[in-house]
């Protein structure tokens, strides 16, 4: 059996989630999201981004989350607009536009977008009512390309999104290896600031399943329980998702355990860097795209599995490898002699 | 801490399916319902229900399943038939009808509905293409007020179904709790055979969340993945959902699970009765609707919890009172003593 | 040939109208509603309403200006209440339902409903969110039987709506008749008062197309531009649809129309009535409901055209009659013979 | 007053036209489409394009026609592929998402596409069931940039779509000037032959409003009748439309008209080369965008209307020049003279 490194939910959750979801099983609880551990799970939220009129809503996925924040958001006339790697993009099915809302997708630069690509966005769609009119800016932090916004570029996105009317949101599925790479200058409360909402990914960062959506503004904060209703996201059993934050959050296990991704990806990063490896995009998260010849990467297939991301001439590709809570210091030696072994 | 009978979720999952998440946690699988217990899961189902040409989807919770299931199968000029205590007609927030569809609620018979009905309301709907075009029947077994269909009724239906041309889909979110009830007829083989589509409820019956959603129909199966995807229902860790339905499946838990709870609620049933009392209507599910006085539902408020369903009169009322697989003798025994001393 | 009573659209446009269409014809105008003559027809409904805040928005069917208007003013979890004979609930092939929103049906008394009934759906629908938010109610004056709402009774249901926070639209595909009936006591100004939004019907009464809709809550017409134009409805040539109201509305052509339908249907409503015939309803508008036994259908199928509207025995069924505003007197006189020669 | 060079809706309907509504005025018709007019037009046009199994229906908007073909035929996860210059994928406000659908909008080339951009675009979603699903390719002719597909283009492009299972829908918004361009090999028989679906403009053709929708494709006409009625299309005097295409196309009015306005604007386009003159992108249709410096934009504007289309530096800028059935000799030498006058 080859070990995966294709994504970071290849495994279940950490025994510590798991062992809580034990000791509370049998207490009965309200159902849809009223039970005593999700309501600690938002209180422990909002203490830790600092915001106390935020909302938490805890939800199972993040193309779910990323539908039902968008749909409840935008009046029907209104878009989103995306990174043209960003997964509402290009990776969610038309989720967003089967709740009839445009996504426009604009050149990413290493995943991420600025405010002059947006104006740019916005400067060719001055012929009001015939076009579709921008309320939001949807981003991901860390991005599908594993690379992550410093504050400085945070705040200015922010920033121009309230000069030009349009809300600010973060694809958070990976918020927490952008929150402790070592790059990062951000902080949680720095997203309780300045973002009008974003969401905390537990699905690829410990928990079995769970992403927690923060409403930071408050005028969009009302009647979403509905929404959450409406697209079949309230679940009877919602204990299963607060417990889950619960633990990861009342300590520091959520960062512990992004940390420990983040670590075991720079380890193989260093690796593929000693034999002179080069890589799509420089990261300093869980992701990274080493790109090696055919030969190089029909060996490393022998024990490993991982995707090869993109054809870059007739011999080289860039491959994505991603490690997770999950990845051991056993796993990751073995892998890096087989680096140290490429031709 | 009062007892609560307000619903079945109010508890996490039976021990032994936390048992099976813990043991193959750290094994790992293909995300978005590739894993081996997914499939495996699958398997079993379709054997259970003798019917090879089945697909089976797994998905997180009931409405979730109601509006991917609807919103796959019709066309966007069709329309659901639903009684009118149907949970798509009145429990949803218009799940439905935002993916685009009308919901036609028609008079229920205790929670049913017959051919007779539904014939009504399509010669009600033949100024075409005026009137919106009925495509689909909807009914819950066991329904939203604990009752079931007889194995002619359902046949019955489907018939009718075919010969109209209409799908026969039945939300099975308490199937476990209709096919073993004391007086039912019907098997689970019978709902691979007389329905378009159903699913079966994990979440009511002993797993933390999870519906299994069986597309008899073959020309519905085709790409249904797009719309679990689309609609925010393809877990990244699919597994969560595979591992419980596998090992609710694999021997009869599911159905010894959902015995308990008709037998406790029968218990409770026989002592009402026992009492004099009388019900909204007659169920052998887990589900029934004592009508008692004012001062008796305040004296068994005392140490329990439970819904007041329906008022009838100045003075009476229906309450509603859900066992679970989790409630035990010990509580039903706490329960009837206290009914034992209403007046 | 038969002389057709089955609608008020048999017809092409009254005379002034074309004639308007052709001394305009070759004047250059801007597209899309910015021309002169929508900006004049505009102003005149405005001084007609008595509302200077109002905004006009021409479209050109009734169907369209109702899911436009209510896509355009509800949130995605907001539904709307209508009769059961509403247009929207019955005749307009899930068009409301298609923009993501429930029509609650609610049973009519001749085609109108009162605050009680309303709110007895509102008291149904508690259990939020998992219900439902009823946040519109849709009426039409006159109804789909013809008769028409008093002044109380408007006044009183927008106070209910008022109180409820909820919002009342009225569709006036007929309200020209209903105005000019001889029990009516409501004016256009009422409309611009006591509604929130309605409009205002030129297809049956004297254009070729064309609904001017009204929205008099200011908060509801901010940027509706942008779902005329989504919808399909921004004509190129909106001079067509401007040209038409302003024709018809500059002096008191409207209602001169409307007058003239109403009063050919009292004319053969009277003729019946001295046959000693019954009605469905009692209507003092262009629609008329008589209670005829199937050879007095068949005989005056001979000639006339109409639709038989509802089987009440084996004997009997009410017929629907409407006049329009290009019913001659001479057409009448030959009806009124053979009713009066009817057995 | 200036004269408009904005658009070719600018005035009403050509006289022939109108009087066309004037003669049958008062003749007593079916509505919604099945007035004798409708019924003709649509036999006229099945035998212009030689396709007796196709089905014509007659609506009054581009946009409209848009979103009701787009959206009847797709099912919820099927996208439509666009030149980014398209009409659907720019201006439209975002209707086809409002339905549901994703827009790929590819890079145009002189407003076209070609199977190989389509293929790349595909080829970039083989990530099932991650990624969304083309099914459609959505082109126009002549496009938004007045170029025109030549038979060989056409024919490739629906050779591709019958490959890769794609339907072929051609807006035709302005396709009488394609087939009346001098450089145009294509006929109106090969669109009945080499596309799934098209229309046909009357609104910038000589009608007052009107597109004739025509399904070639059989199994995707059934039940189209419902979506015209759904998305408020079907116009109760549906006798406006079927009017004015019976007199538009019994003769050959329709392609006597787009001659026109192609014959006028390429004298314009002769004056400006005389001048020496560029041009944004070579036309033979009825839209020129002739490349000027700003001071002789200003002098033209001094007695014509137009847009500034495209600014391609600091001193010139690409204007558009759209000429119509209405534009006559007299104001095109006015307009000759003064372009012969620019320094």
């Amino acid at each position: 059996m080859k070990y995966s490194f294709k994504n970071d939910y290849a495994e279940g959750a950490h025994p510590q989630v798991l062992e809580a979801l034990i000791q509370t099983n049998l207490i009965q609880q309200n159902g849809y999201g009223l039970d005593d551990y999700s309501i600690d799970a938002e209180q422990i939220i909002k203490q830790k981004i600092n915001n106390p009129k935020a909302k938490v809503f805890l939800v199972s996925g993040g193309t779910q989350a990323n539908l039902i924040i968008i749909s409840a958001f935008l009046r029907p006339h209104e878009s989103v607009v995306s990174p043209d790697t960003g997964h509402i993009f290009t990776n969610e099915s038309g989720a967003i536009e089967a709740t009839g809302h445009k996504v426009h997708g604009i050149e990413n630069k290493d995943g991420k977008i600025y405010a002059n690509d947006i104006q740019k966005l916005i400067d060719g769609h001055q012929n009001k009512p015939h076009q579709v009119k921008q309320k939001m800016v949807y981003i991901s932090n860390s991005t599908e390309l594993g690379t992550i916004y410093s504050r400085k570029e945070l705040i200015d996105l922010y920033q121009f999104c309230q000069d030009k009317d349009l809300y600010l949101f973060v694809d958070g599925a990976r918020l927490g290896h952008a929150l402790t790479a070592e790059t990062n200058d951000l902080t949680l409360e720095d997203f309780g600031k300045y973002t009008d909402a974003f969401y905390l990914g537990g699905t690829k960062n410990g928990a079995l399943i769970g992403e927690a959506i923060i409403i930071n503004n408050e005028s969009l904060q009302e009647e979403f329980g509905f929404h959450l209703k409406q697209k079949g996201a309230m679940l009877a059993k919602g204990r299963l998702l607060g417990i889950q934050f619960q633990e990861l959050l009342k300590e520091d296990l959520y960062f512990d355990l992004a940390k420990n991704a983040n670590q075991q990806a720079m380890k193989i990063k260093e690796a593929f860097k000693q034999i002179g490896c080069e890589f799509l995009c420089e990261t300093f998260t869980n992701q990274i795209f080493p790109i090696l010849n055919q030969n190089q990467i029909d060996e490393l297939s022998t024990n490993f599995d991982f995707y090869v991301w993109k054809k870059l001439d007739e011999e080289k590709s860039a491959i994505r490898l991603i490690t997770s809570w999950a990845t051991t210091n056993e796993i990751i030696e073995k892998f890096i002699t087989e680096i140290k072994n490429l031709k």
